[in-house]
């Protein structure tokens, strides 16, 4: 029945050969690995604008010189991510990076925020996504939640059916949004060049604006900052490259970057020329492009493609996520189950645990992006931090060609992002405190885990012992009553035991059935050992696990392995289940858990 | 976890010797046995009132020929069942009645029509119960579906605890009631002797009021006849007296008779005098006692012994229930598991059912008994046909002294029994109609459950054909890895085995590490023979299954039995389970489903 739903909704089973194997240029690249980068110019500029309108609407102007700053901050991510790229050509994630160079603790603090940021990666997008949606029909404002956690199962089943981050129709809503951010920059611009848009600014640069704090403008700094996530992507991705791998991933990176770096500085110079002011129910951009394009066709293209590319960008995590859990498993700082691919060649394990999780995230804070933002920007910024720091160690341990300005640039790559970091910690301590709760926690689970698992390899280590030979074994045989299946069960406990014993519960409500049974028993099989063990409550387990601890310490002094054969019916349909008693499964679960007993069930098929 | 919530609710388990055994006299078992019969005199004359009333309060008059009728009824009824208890002194239930005399299928619709109409016995009990606590204190009108459901977990509880049908302290709300009864219609008259309270009937006796028609008067009468359900209970558990037992509870039944009959016209009586007229929010009785005891400490005392004699009646359906199921599962109707006996030495699969079933009635009802009261007669007055109908066969076959003036007064029974039977299938037909759907129904289930218990005592029948002698047996290993469990499994598949075979599953996506597992394998067991089977897909179950199945029919050749030996790991504590694949589990499932396959589990304990 389940499997039945699943095959339909999934797909059927693929074989592990079926994996294919491709390699990516630069222009496949730029669109597969900058969704995330790119998408978020869809809250940035807003991101900034809120926290300054929170202020009073003249302070918007700021936005101009935070832009600024956020560029410069740009800047020095991509040099110092272009370093990473050269020094880990197969693929230097945060975790993999920090690990090697800061110790164990930094990379899962690392990894631990990533896992809790590739979740917030998938609630933002999403519920950005849904908000350009809105946007455009505002009839579906009031069912965003419903809306995202849609969109939400929509990707998840998607990655379940083995979508590949790889799939060239992907590319083409990444162009469209570039295609589509272009144009609203250049006609924006022109208009205003053409004196079509007057200026509509709500305060002019420089104008003095009462109350406004340096607290304010790094708060709206951090918001900003949160356009940057993604910015790492390229960096994961060397691997999928074509050769020379790190000259095209280097080369797509600057590009990612000049893009990103021009669409913001647009966008926000937009904003502020037209004098937007943020609302509840419509984004600053579709504001921007209502202005530029008016209510028509481009508009809505507008919208669409920056719903599709925040989509997109959500797709991401479900690339990313399943990966760092496999690395982290494979360290043996998660379950196994991470390790383990599904039907459709996709690590299910990890989808479905990014999908759940996001889909919580976005019923939390209600599908709001501005809610979420502090602490997105708090996980992408401490790994961010981490990997940069790791890389400075790098270069003075290893010492290559031209390792101090390497250093120094991964050095401002760090810097700034502590920045952020400090920022959010100082001043919106009141939206991220749950970051400093949820990091000790997966902390203390990764290494409780990676306990666990140390232990069980330690315990199951081959010690080349001499083999142990046991002299027999001793199988005892849980009888009920004497009929065909006690017949054949005795027969198959001769087969393999040197010494069957058949063991029966009698209750004592029943002195009678207990005789009688006893009598036939004797009758037709005369040479088996019977025990009768006596239950005074109504249940067999109690007696039964006594009793067969009590063989178990007879047989192993003499060398005598112990097995328990319990007699289970199969019936022919599934509904009949019901009518037999399941004391066997009981009776099994309490004798596994028993050591050195090996439980067998022999199960009796019913033909009719 | 859950055996601790079960302790502290249910209590620690008994022994099965520890069930008492009593005998009851006249005055115990009056007391016990007559809740559900005196308690429907709670609702009976309201259901009178509430059909006429449909046409016009006029037409109330008309409840005091109708309660004439439900006298002579009753008479009838006591007569006839003095007759079976005589006849069936080991306790004769309609189902055995029906069964022995009228063939198997009249006594499992009989039984099939008690088993619902217990369900139906306890959300009528209930609803009623909680309507008189509702007129009482009107704030809780509005919670009244939920107060019902409490009411029903809590006798639930104290009947899986093992409350005894024959507890002492049970007999103390009983005669509260009668006491309370016999003093408002003792007061109720004196206040009309004395002139207190003046005559305010809605109508005169003999008063002709327009629109009445033969139906609504026999639809009245069908409701009245409710007040009759209980009538049987005493002639069901004649075992349970002091002997001389048929004697003490012929005697027992009459004096119920007499009670519920007195009990009966004086409410109806009072009610015509007093000129109460049904509303939606305060029962008929309710009213009643406001009118004759004033708004005091008698009105409310009236309101609780009515709810609490009640709520007896329902546990009344709490012990003949369970009682029903363990003789239809004896016959072999219904499922084994209502044969066993709970930790408190209760049938608790009965109670639950019952329990469930009638909170399922209460809610889809809605609380309302004058929506249950048709289904409740239906499901009365079949059983009551049949088991009168039995008699008179009996009598009949049998002929002992006086048969022909004892089939005469079962015929009465029978007859009138059956003409209410029939009065609702004519006139209340869209009241009654899901009876006819779940009865065959269930006729349909009590056959294929018999069909199924016979075929397997068929199959499990020893036919003493002369017993197989294994030449031996094949042991197959599952081995994932050369580990220390590696080691101990095969040893104890050596201790058993006469041929051991190590089986090894590969994926397609790790060559390296399959090379690796066959040389340490050889390495470590030169003399074991090692097959390994390479997986296309993610799963090493279909080629387990499909390389058993070789082996097993290879060893069925020769003689040899099969025996599948399956490692597993047990951590020491419960949430490690998750960092283990549970792949076992479900190859178990898959290879106990096939025949001549002995499934064994090898568990390694996890020492830390």
């Amino acid at each position: 029945m389940w499997s039945v739903i699943k095959r339909y909704l999934i797909g059927k089973p693929l074989k592990t050969s079926e994996e294919g194997d491709q390699k990516l240029g630069r222009f496949k690249a730029l669109a597969l690995l900058s969704s995330d980068a790119l998408s978020s110019i869809a809250y940035g500029t807003e991101q900034i604008v809120l926290v300054l309108a929170t202020l009073s609407t003249a302070a918007i102007w700021y936005s101009l010189p935070l832009a600024g700053l956020v560029l410069i901050l740009l800047l020095a991510l991509v040099i110092s991510y272009r370093q990473i790229i050269h020094a880990y050509p197969h693929g230097g994630g945060a975790y993999m990076v920090s690990s090697e160079n800061l110790g164990k603790t930094s990379g899962l603090i690392a990894g631990g925020s990533l896992l809790v940021d590739y979740m917030l990666t998938v609630a933002v997008s999403v519920s950005a996504g849904t908000e350009a949606i809105t946007s455009a029909i505002p009839a579906l404002y009031n069912h965003r939640v419903p809306l995202a956690i849609l969109i939400v199962v929509l990707i998840t089943a998607m990655n379940l059916r083995g979508l590949r981050e790889s799939a060239s129709f992907l590319m083409f809503p990444v162009y469209l949004f570039v295609a589509v951010i272009t144009l609203l920059i250049i006609v924006g611009i022109a208009k205003i060049a053409l004196g079509m848009a007057p200026f509509h600014a709500t305060a002019t640069v420089g104008a003095i604006v009462p109350g406004i704090t340096l607290g304010l403008l790094l708060r709206a700094f951090s918001s900003g900052s949160s356009s940057l996530t993604g910015v790492e992507a390229i960096s994961n991705a060397v691997p999928f490259f074509k050769k020379p791998q790190a000259q095209n991933a280097a080369g797509t990176l600057a590009l990612m970057g000049a893009l990103l770096g021009f669409f913001f500085a647009g966008i926000t110079f937009l904003n502020y020329w037209y004098g937007i002011i943020p609302v509840e129910k419509v984004t600053v951009l579709s504001q921007i492009g209502t202005s530029v394009f008016g209510k028509g066709f481009l508009y809505y293209l507008l919208q669409f493609s920056t719903a599709f590319i925040l989509a997109l960008a959500a797709n991401t995590g479900f690339s990313a996520f399943p990966v760092l859990a496999y690395n982290l498993a494979k360290d043996k700082y998660m379950p196994h189950m991470y390790l383990a691919k599904g039907d459709r060649l996709g690590y299910s394990n990890g989808i479905m645990t990014l999908s759940i999780g996001s889909i919580l995230l976005i019923t939390l804070f209600n599908g709001e992006t501005s809610r979420l933002i502090p602490l997105y920007a708090v996980g992408v910024f401490i790994p961010f931090t981490l990997s940069q720091t790791g890389m400075i160690i790098k270069w003075n341990r290893e010492r290559p060609k031209g390792w101090f300005t390497k250093s120094i640039s991964n050095f401002v790559g760090a810097f700034i992002s502590f920045s952020i970091f400090a920022i959010l910690l100082f001043y919106r301590l009141n939206e991220i405190w749950p970051f400093f709760i949820i990091m000790p926690v997966m902390l203390f689970i990764f290494h409780k885990i990676h306990d666990h698992y140390q232990k069980t390899a330690l315990q199951l280590r081959l010690d080349h012992s001499v083999p142990i030979v046991y002299e027999g074994n001793t199988v005892v045989v849980l009888i009920s009553n004497v009929t065909k299946v006690t017949n054949q069960a005795l027969n198959y406990a001769n087969s393999i035991g040197d010494n069957v014993i058949a063991m029966h519960v009698s209750f004592d409500e029943n002195p009678e059935k207990e005789a009688e049974f006893m009598i036939e028993f004797k009758k037709n099989y005369p040479d088996v050992r019977l025990v009768n063990l006596h239950s005074s409550y109504r249940t067999i387990i109690h007696p039964v696990v006594r009793f067969v601890k009590l063989v178990e310490a007879k047989s192993t002094q003499k060398g005598f392995t112990t097995t328990v054969l319990i007699p289970q019916f199969l019936p022919k349909k599934p509904w009949q289940h019901i009518l037999h008693n399941q004391t066997s499964l009981r009776l099994r679960a309490a004798l596994v858990a028993k050591e050195n007993i090996v439980v067998s069930t022999y199960s009796y098929h019913f033909k009719k």
